[in-house]
């Protein structure tokens, strides 16, 4: 037997860990990366920050090149170069040279499908004028970066009140444009509770930020040096001198279906805790493929970066021949908006009513620190529990301060399934700098006991 | 059957956390509170930061007040009444009224020991000069705090470099005064391992902190403005306006021993699940008794703020009549030394050689935000597990920050009798500002997961 060939189809968080992972236990195979655009193995939950300032430069936000793989790593990366066709019974994948439109096919033993997402398009008149970017791409942040640098916009426009549309919004605010958010929803932050999302209108409110909710964008207007406004629904115009559509993503699937993969409900790739897809030596990983929710009990879309990697680890170390398990998510994310740390673990409230769930939610306001430390401010959280088990649902964090790492206490509790009773005897540190003598962790838990039946 | 009579021997954590939550249950009964000093429900951890500064004035130290624990609880409080002996038979506690010297007999229905602890004392020659000080009573704040405005010292000498005595270090540091720190053990902080010593030791000398360990006082010198100088096991001296004693504590258990209360092996009073002392009706709780240790399986005497608390509440139900049962620490502590913080929970390498686990340990140092985010400084994570069954018995973290509340995913993991390899699958929160794609946490799991045999 010859020695084993991978072939992995993207080359960023999922697919770089995948091949790094295979390097490290199968040390005489051929690995080939193929990655469409011209970066590996970037960071793009980086790329507000970089707009922003606080990266002073792009070659920040990329954690390996495509040079360092091949050279410390033997593994291959082609960069601009597609997939666009696999071959499951003959095991092979037709990749596109974008260069020179040149195609050729190659032979695996196992591939990975790490093709990650596309951010969701608003294809309304006017919208390929220049001056309108997703963020996803180290080529978009780049792209935006030129073009404000080229334009010095005085005014920016938000498409999308979600997380990456929020942090964008800070990223233009603190650059000194004025920013407008346009939501389609009625809701900011998706399936976010309103007790949570107040706090953040409040913030956004304070730094000058207008927020138009239930709003929809029909065309943008503009010339030949890029767009000017943006017309609502309601017939009204904004001004501004950039857009940045920030309505989500979707799984990039299409390949994996032509190939006869199947898709979960979600759209996204099924597969299982090995990271296996429906067919024979197919893996996938990442943002193109679904992952178990731990408190759902099923599989669920949700695409972070924090999963791709550990995916692409275990699909990594699977495809060389391991037995490794994604053990799933509970569902935690966490972004920065302004002088906020906003996060969610498990399930909100919103989601708990839509699935049905016979649950008991409890909001509490409590200090980050001793009431009497300097620096103390008030941290929001809310909880949810099942009420006939007490077992934790899911959790929801606001604040100033402290609570990004102690949102990470309720992702550990709901990993174990805790109930909120064993949450609120938990030993957590304690001193005046640090935290209040009963954290507030602690409060929230013993302030649900008390609306729990029985 | 006429209204309950309860007795609670010393209003600080516990035993106001008691006697408040009495109150919220039996609204009918007597709750009579006597303490020996003047202050009830105090904070004693505070008392470092109101000698630095950072605390204007010591009544924020005081949660709550005799006249407020009165008129809004109807709760008796006495200060300056010292119970002398408690008749377990006859169910009555002798008290002594400090100011008048009277005695009186009270009875009571159910009874609470709450007596707290005592600094450990260095009964040298020369220690009742004036300027020698512990820090326990919110009396001995204030009286440092006034020793320090009527002698504005230059030089200040703390002995012991536990967590208090390194607080004080801070907080003399702080006010402009050269600080040396004296250590009879060659290690600070107790049994905390040397990876986090170091750190802490490079901090005190870049904060000119002058630290001398395995160093034993032999005798201070003074006159009757006070001190002035420690006289060294070596013969040498050091000059000195101020001294702290910081050695330690004690559980005031004497009343207790009297009257035929069980002691555990720690000298500390032993309590079982309900706070319930071997002696009917007669409840203990806070720094006078044992908790039971989760990791150890065992009573251990580790008091703390956050410990007192819980069981004041947990035999506050009790004595009312409910079933209420305190789960047990997992040994959390947590302290600030200038720009550090410092936490452990569970074991430490030094305490699970002592009690000769089969272990693996192993420290890494990880950036508390993404590499490239500003702000991002390293942390540095031991974490130690069971060899065989891959069970975490402890951890041990040092950083700038993000320390505190990460801490408390590893004592939830400990709670929950977590294995490495679950530490190390949790879905914790990711974003730039926050932490990287692998938290430290996650890190510090897989890094040790190697070294497990198996």
């Amino acid at each position: 037997m010859g020695k084993n060939t991978f072939i992995v189809i993207g080359g960023v968080a999922a697919g770089m860990s995948a091949a790094s992972k295979i390097r490290t236990i199968d040390t005489d195979s051929q690995i080939t990366v193929f990655q469409k655009n011209g970066y590996v193995s970037y960071i793009a939950c980086g790329i507000p920050y970089f707009i922003e300032g606080k990266i002073p430069s792009s070659s920040k936000l990329v954690a390996y090149d495509a040079q360092f793989f091949k050279e410390k790593r033997d593994i291959d990366v082609h960069l601009h170069h597609e997939a666009v066709k696999i071959f499951p019974s003959a095991k092979t994948v037709l990749v596109r040279n974008a260069a020179t439109g040149e195609e050729k096919e190659y032979s695996y033993n196992r591939l990975l499908i790490s093709t990650g997402a596309t951010p969701v398009l608003l294809p309304i008149k006017g919208h390929d004028f220049k001056g309108i970017f997703s963020v996803r791409l180290l080529e978009d942040g780049i792209a935006i970066q030129d073009y404000m640098a080229g334009k010095s916009p005085k005014r920016g426009l938000i498409i999308g009140a979600g997380s990456i549309g929020l942090e964008m919004a800070e990223a233009f605010s603190e650059r000194g444009l004025s920013v407008t958010v346009v939501e389609k929803m009625p809701d900011i932050l998706g399936s976010m509770d309103d007790e949570i999302n107040e706090v953040v209108e409040e913030e956004l409110n304070n730094k000058g930020v207008t927020l138009l909710k239930s709003m929809g964008i029909v065309e943008f207007v503009g010339d030949s040096s890029g767009v000017k406004r943006a017309v609502l629904e309601n017939g009204e115009a904004i001004d501004t001198d950039i857009v940045i559509i920030g309505m989500g993503i979707k799984p990039n699937v299409e390949i994996a279906r032509q190939a006869g993969i199947e898709l979960g409900q979600t759209g996204a790739i099924r597969v299982d805790e090995h990271m296996r897809t429906n067919l024979p030596d197919i893996y996938s990983a990442g943002d193109c493929a679904e992952a178990y929710h731990l408190v759902l009990g099923r599989n669920v879309y949700m695409p972070l970066g924090t999963t791709a990697n550990k995916q692409g680890r275990v699909a990594g170390e699977n495809m060389a021949g391991g037995k490794a398990r994604f053990s799933g998510i509970v569902g935690t994310s966490i972004f920065k908006i302004f002088d906020l740390e906003v996060g969610r673990t498990g399930l909100t409230e919103k989601e708990a009513k839509l699935e049905g769930k016979d649950y008991v939610a409890n909001v509490i306001d409590q200090f980050s620190r001793a009431h009497y430390y300097p620096g103390a401010t008030k941290i929001r959280v809310k909880l949810l529990a099942e009420n006939k088990t007490g077992r934790i649902l899911g959790a929801q964090m606001v604040g100033k301060e402290g609570v990004a790492k102690r949102l990470d206490v309720f992702a550990t509790a709901l990993s174990t399934k805790m109930t909120v009773r064993e949450l609120a005897n938990l030993d957590l540190s304690y001193a005046p700098p640090f935290a209040p003598v009963y954290d507030p962790i602690l409060i929230a838990g013993n302030e649900l006991l008390k609306k729990l039946a029985g």
